[in-house]
């Protein structure tokens, strides 16, 4: 019954056993590792751009503030959400590699909307060199509240930052989530949809860490690299961080696990609903739930062993019936039984 | 016959199954995870440093900026040789971590010497808030030509530091090579020998990626953990840094490692003496050479199958009798048979 | 009719008289002039602060970026208000000086409310190491909005802030004009209402470009200093810093001023109270003020020769009846004569 | 007796005359002032340069750190010599503003060769993304020991950079002395000799506190004006920077304020070299000479009322008969008078 994040649960055994494959031998470093080959032609192969700048990092805050600097200058801001993983959980990291600064555009369940873009990017219009200047635009998909924008909302999105001259970027730490739960092709969710730079994640849906940075602008490529050194995050034995994405991007394995943490999340969802005084936040589109519910329902809950993250307030100390948002995340490796002991815990 | 590096071999394969044991069930993330603890308690008794800091990122350049940044104001200057890695090769991560500059102290055979260190440091003394400051000294063990700092000479070093209230750095990416050549313990080769942090490499004796930074210092672990964060550098699935770490500190795996490199060197050292025209540029002393022989001779052993560097020079073009200087890296996977092959092809 | 900044009108000839004084012979750079010992000594006297630091920069920009940066880890957010100069005037400086970002605490007429602030912070609490540490709290004194935080207002944020063991910073570009509107001393307004650091303007209250930073923690004085000529912001000549300053700090030269600039203010403010079509957005407390008119009627007077920055729009075009924010300022040199030609005109 | 500095001295009559000038009235600020547009043409002209981006900040630490950092990447390394100011004399603030690192090219005389920087450029060619990457090339003329290049020596210099598609930068905080000593025109000493960038001064030679940042490329211009206000370095009440640029390129007054305090110094030389003991360090070319003498000699000089720095060394305590080295710097106020009571106090 651990709900805590879809970065808790184990890394797929596919993904074990592509290390130690890739263990045999000698091979080059740095990204010369001939794996690495096969990476990038696999990504632009389900990307369908095959000219698309792809380099590995070992985390979502290394890709996010890594490819967000290469298209940023250090006196832009870059328009976001208020809950913006990149504002809100990454300690200041793409302020320290952009320079830059961060602009908070209002959400609607999580999601930007154009109209709020567009006010915020009105609103640093008048001020000459005194003012930041207008940099990119970054959204997540799945939201950091588990909703998902539709191709629609992504592409009225890019509609506006580009009519200002904007570039976009996706934070995709659960891209195969969203992209599942929209029954999508990946270049349907990025560049189809106007979107520059996606920070693909592979950690939160079944690797060990890795995520790749793709900017379907390849002259990007070379600052990217120099930009990833610089930051310390180029690693000698990437051979490592290759296998782990190869393995990902074979045979379907990450549709795969994206398509069982949703599956998984549903039934959660599903079961929720039934449950007296439990109320849903969001609409949970892909592998996260956020619900109200009593303290002291929580408390019977995580002390009967289940594992979730209480948002808002102590579950152990307070009054007992006041309500508390809690968090759910479905991993790739969530079984059913773990749901239904889980909501029979809830219901209990 | 590969000796272009000891980060291009496999890792032992006691570190993967420790990666497979981490990889069951759930765990906390971010640091949090149990085998971090125990990983402390390794390192810490193997330092005989109860109270150290200790923490784990993915390779040498994020220890060494990170580490410096916490030792460092952004006015000041570290003390470094000229042909240091965080000089050299590093794409400028110390200055964008630390905000700082590094002053360049001559060597002897890569060694900084006391006397060049106390001339360097003299040397920014009377500027006022003019010149930068001064920083902490950072010095590497092996040294980036393969010679290593006896404990008399790194206590010297320490001293001239101390006597100018600065820090003390290691570089260690192979320390644990240079530990072996000493037949010292950690604690003599780091805080009894005046030393303040040490970049614990992992990475290049046979791990996949992992360096411990250790300070003695308690006290700077809190800003280090938030420099980590702001870096990208805190890793979410952080269990399997920690099991690599593991395996590497029981039984004595990671000294029996280097032990392997460092006889492996040995052997190939005593054989390139016998070879003609062929001449050591420093003595090695741990696990790395370098040598020099003819441009023609390169280009024979090499198109004869072996791998390894030419440091300063085209060896495919230019005059075939010019002097180039090779460097030639054991790590702990090359074997005698691999040696006597390479030594055969020399000799040839 | 000029309005349009207080940063519009002239020095004060004393100001070039000092100036003209201080160019007599030699004297030592960098801040070692013996004017700026009286200067030191003057502000300590003002101030009630003995021991405080004091140094010179050119603008506000600086002042507030160098002293914000001695008070903050780049790991850190600032709490400011929306419209802070240092969140929309200063084009990232604060940032780029600090290596933090800035929270935004909703105002009430641009001023910070302790509520709005506690729960800013407590916004910050949960999120270990991967959010954003907690900075300092800037406030801005006379605020961008021509209103003025009281004594007790001051007092109550500062309470919040000690209360979260956060430093405060006073903005104090239009330092004068508040404590004259207040009727207070200057310690009252700075460290007796817990106020730690101040950039203490000069150069909207009639210098040609000089702010003082007021620290009341001596020990900052050294890293201010360091950090000043690391933002290139120390200069050789800096008599001519100290001597404007050394003029406004005498003989009540900077509190005739700011009262000068506060007379027109309040005439102006009671004058467009009797003009219909006119509204006030705030209550104007100092030398500014924000108000509304027609677009027409904001035409009429700047093609008349009034010179004012109208705020939301673009005076020229569009619906003629639409309402739009205007600015106006005045400033040590305005005249009554000015005042009226100018309310004449609005009337006409 | 004042020789310890050129930015010790005194501003021309004429730039406090144009500061009060500039005093009446109202004027737009942030480098809209008319003067400003005056300064434009005037240096423009002076320089042949009808495009040329012409931008001023307080000094020459900004003028150097803001345009490089238009030219520099922050992975670049910069390539200047040992004793160059931005290495020196800048507490870092070039490596803050760029993000980069400085290469050290050894000098001869203080000046940088061509053979020496081809050597550091091809130096930091084998690396990859591992090194630093080639940033730009930065000279000081007059040089910070008052030696002069010829112009054929800039034309080698620049020759070299653009072989390697490296742009150049000339620090020129004595520009006026340098272009004097030479007795050519701006634009030879300038682009016609292969220069981008010139941080053209004025502080040094009779002016308050202004550089002239010289672009001839004009696209760097809107990069630059971000940069400079990120930093801190844009005025408000920018007018009287333009007023004392204006004064300085007016009737030649830069010029005649050179050639005075080149004469003084070529008296000075002519009369050192006729005093026993003493020998001159470098050919003085300008208006600076480094001179060697006891201690004993230095400290009677000294006590004597003349004012110099005593480069290496405590001219108080130590052996009498060890030889220091003493700078004399002049300035444009310096007379005749003056360097020959100081002549006669050495002769003494």
């Amino acid at each position: 019954m651990y709900f805590a994040s879809d970065n808790a649960g184990p890394a797929h055994p596919k993904v074990l056993e592509a290390l130690t494959r890739a263990n045999a031998g000698y091979a080059m470093g740095y990204g010369a590792d001939p794996i690495m080959d096969d990476v990038r032609a696999l990504i632009r192969d389900a990307f369908e751009a095959p000219d698309a700048m792809v380099h590995l990092v070992i985390n979502g805050t290394a890709a996010n503030a890594i490819m967000l600097a290469t298209m940023t200058d250090p006196w832009d801001t870059v328009f976001c959400t208020p809950m913006a993983h990149i504002h809100e959980d990454e300690c200041n990291a793409p302020e320290f590699y952009t320079g830059a600064k961060l602009t908070l555009v209002p959400d609607l369940d999580a999601k930007m909307t154009p109209d709020a873009l567009e006010a915020a990017i009105l609103k640093e219009e008048n001020r000459g060199v005194h003012g930041p200047q207008r940099g990119p635009v970054s959204i997540t998909q799945v939201t950091e509240k588990g909703t998902v924008y539709t191709l629609e909302e992504i592409q009225a999105l890019t509609a506006v930052a580009r009519k200002y001259g904007l570039k976009t970027h996706l934070d995709g730490a659960r891209f195969a989530n969203a992209m599942v739960a929209l029954g999508c092709t990946p270049a349907e969710m990025s560049w189809k949809a106007g979107i520059d730079a996606v920070s693909f994640g592979g950690t939160k849906n079944g690797l060990i860490g890795v995520e790749a940075c793709i900017v379907f602008d390849p002259a990007v490529s070379r600052p990217f690299e120099l930009r990833r050194k610089r930051g310390g995050h180029l690693l000698s034995k990437h051979r490592y961080l290759s296998a782990q994405m190869e393995a990902y991007m074979t045979d379907g394995l990450w549709t795969w696990m994206a398509e069982q943490a949703n599956a998984r999340c549903a039934r959660l969802t599903a079961g929720l609903r039934r449950i007296a005084h439990v109320s849903l936040q969001y609409e949970p589109a892909a592998n996260m739930i956020f619900f109200q519910t009593t303290r002291a329902h929580h408390k019977r809950v995580l002390d009967g062993g289940a594992v979730y993250y209480v948002m808002d307030g102590d579950e152990q100390a307070g009054e007992p019936d006041e309500f508390l948002t809690g968090r759910l995340v479905c991993d790739w490796s969530m079984t059913d039984t773990g749901v239904d002991q889980f909501l029979a815990l809830m219901a209990g």
